[in-house]
């Protein structure tokens, strides 16, 4: 019987596990509890209107159509049997592994304040991305209803909580939204004179940047119309409003990205994790005593020259090259690779559609040209010819027309958000 | 004081009534429950997984954004007081108005089987699309994961109800998934042994046209797999599937293209209504006794040329094109414009991704040329040069990978749908 391999997660690490599995005659099987695969980097796009949500999204199957040795199940995980050695679905089925990789993500962490999560979406599947559009095109809308000045300036004031990258990217779009696009389509309200608010508890902005980047952006936010204010952790998070620094914003619209919490891959496996509740891995990103399971990703603590690698898009992939190297190596009889080394590709964000920083050890770029260059670097990553034609076609037509294409408020809205129209 | 038009609903009727009311130098307010325009003739794209949402649907807000005599109002109607000439929205807001326009739609009509409709959606919003592609999918995804062979059977049961264009267009997209794209992706199932059938209480497929080309349409879907039951009604519908002529056949998926209501605007007005709950017209449009009150389109009930007039866009469009010139006559105390006439723009239908149905009177005209007919045709209704450029980037891309872009599985399930995965 072929070496069965069992994947957990359809992310950038599961996937790049498979694909470098090619050829190397063993049984796989994928599973995931979507049938896409989504291109997290982007997906603040779709949440902002610039992107429609299949242009960044991909049918797992139909990319590992032409791969025989590769059964895919859409199913959602409830634990792993150790001793079995088997994977346990929700609906009961149990799928045997001789080798496990594990690579299921992270979710928003509210630092023990779950009840934050239905006022505060975060920013991680299609659906967060739908609700947010949802939520911030409804807030125009019924400002430009309401009769009731307070009500009307709580709705037009949107607060994003947390400055990394997904943070500023939010309000950099967010603000050229209110400031550019949407003033002449209302006849009641001057978008123009919506709040637009980058809370970070940290000293700064995008803190993984050196401080003149960082600096840079923020005085580039605040050009375009952002409140940025740093040091001050949010204290009090409802659907009315937050609380920073004392003081009570009424704001109708607040976007989570503050934090996140890995998977629950450590219960699984009853294994050690850090406060993120990623699991511990050794230098060759298996679990310690186990070495037929591997965590990867957002879901693993991995330490690459003595730093914890950080939960983006690289690493995953990295880690998923690497896995696949190492199960290849076993098969054959070949010697164990070498301990997992992260190589940093830089760090890159968008401030707003025409600018971006770019950062790589020494190097540093900002301003439209960094952007350019993290548009191309974006559209190489994506997948397929057709996302690269259609995503540099609907950027090239925002950059030429200034609409952004999928301003669509979808989706039967909570009730929490119907009893606002009353 | 300017002259007040409400136009309620942003479908073809009201959107083209109120471009066609253009410099005519009146005060108008546009309210539609949702933020967008919806390309309704390519939802059954939508469903099927060929275009993406927001390639068929456009804000409101933008198409208008240069119109400052338009106010655009995201609300829900409740009623309209005809004594003080006020629309009244859910959230208690009234609107008063001079003139109105009410052309509201339709909604899938049961046949005063109103339950069937959770367990056979019918097709008209972008929700009900994105809910037909996610049971659509999700039905061949707990097929490849089932041991039960009935259960199996079941799930790759699809029934479609009713044979009018939509029903044979979606079994037409259906079939080609089933059968041409789907079948590389699964290992377990054979997705080409799933059952396609389109059910018609009638004599004959696609009514409205000639006996030829029904039957031409017929043979097409046969031969591409689909099975077509004509003279037999559906009796009973249910989550397990359908019985018709007797017979029971467990699905896991029906989807319902049999017949439309129209929206409660008769109950509004309380106007004299037909069987399917269309408002009673006069020759130009209004309400009887009321000339100041114009219905049009799915919601309306025409007579021109002896006949009635179909529920079809290009009717509706027409119709707001005379309601426009009306109102333009009367503040211009111009004499009133003839009698409305519908100009029967033929029928179309497509069968499949290769084949159409076309007839223009004695002009009849089938297969792959009448296709790219079909597909110019509704290229050029599409709204605006980003949407015709990427609909037909679409179409060619599916035509030249064989591909179809957004099969995505979104937004959660409800209830039911997620016990089908126990």
């Amino acid at each position: 019987m072929k070496h069965r391999v069992v994947v957990i997660g359809a992310g950038f690490a599961g996937l790049q596990t498979v694909l470098g599995l090619k050829g190397a005659d063993c049984q796989i099987t994928l599973i995931d509890q979507r049938n896409h695969h989504l291109f997290q980097p982007l997906l603040y796009q779709v949440a902002t209107t610039l992107l429609a949500t299949s242009d960044i999204a991909w049918p797992i199957r139909a990319l590992l159509h032409d791969r025989d040795d590769v059964t895919t199940l859409l199913g959602t995980v409830e634990g792993v049997d150790r001793t079995a050695r088997e994977v346990v679905l929700r609906s009961g089925t149990r799928v045997p592994f001789d080798t496990l990789v594990i690579a299921t993500g992270a979710r928003h962490a509210y630092f023990g304040k779950d009840a934050w999560e239905a006022d505060a979406p975060g920013l991680k599947t299609l659906e967060d991305a739908t609700t947010i559009r949802r939520r911030m095109l409804l807030a125009f809308e019924r400002a430009e209803l309401t009769e009731d000045e307070a009500e009307r300036q709580a709705l037009l004031t949107f607060t994003v909580i947390g400055a990394g990258p997904t943070g500023v990217e939010l309000v950099g779009i967010l603000a050229e939204l209110a400031h550019r696009i949407l003033p002449r389509e209302f006849r009641h309200i001057d978008t123009r004179k919506a709040r637009i608010l980058l809370i970070e508890a940290g000293p700064r902005i995008l803190p993984a940047f050196s401080d003149e980047l960082s600096g840079y952006a923020k005085a580039a936010l605040e050009k375009s119309g952002v409140e940025v204010m740093t040091g001050h952790p949010v204290t009090e998070c409802t659907w009315d409003g937050i609380t920073v620094a004392g003081q009570i914003i009424p704001a109708r619209t607040t976007i989570w990205a503050a934090g996140v919490q890995a998977s629950r891959a450590k219960d699984w496996l009853a294994a050690e994790g850090d406060r993120a509740g990623r699991v511990m891995v050794g230098d060759d990103l298996t679990v310690p005593g186990d070495p037929n399971i591997f965590v990867l990703g957002d879901t693993a603590h991995v330490i690459s020259d003595g730093k914890p690698v950080p939960g983006v898009a690289p690493a995953a992939k990295q880690q998923g090259v690497y896995a696949a190297r190492t199960i290849v190596a076993r098969l054959r009889g070949q010697p164990k690779p070498a301990p997992f080394r992260y190589r940093h590709m830089g760090n890159l964000a968008t401030i707003g559609r025409n600018a971006a920083v770019i950062e790589y050890g020494r190097f540093k770029m900002r301003g439209w040209l960094a952007w350019w260059v993290w548009g191309i670097a974006h559209i190489y990553f994506l997948i397929g010819a057709r996302s690269r034609l259609f995503v540099s076609l609907s950027w090239l037509w925002v950059f030429l027309s200034g609409q952004n294409s999928a301003r669509l408020i979808t989706q039967k809205e909570t009730l929490k958000e119907t009893e606002r129209e009353k």
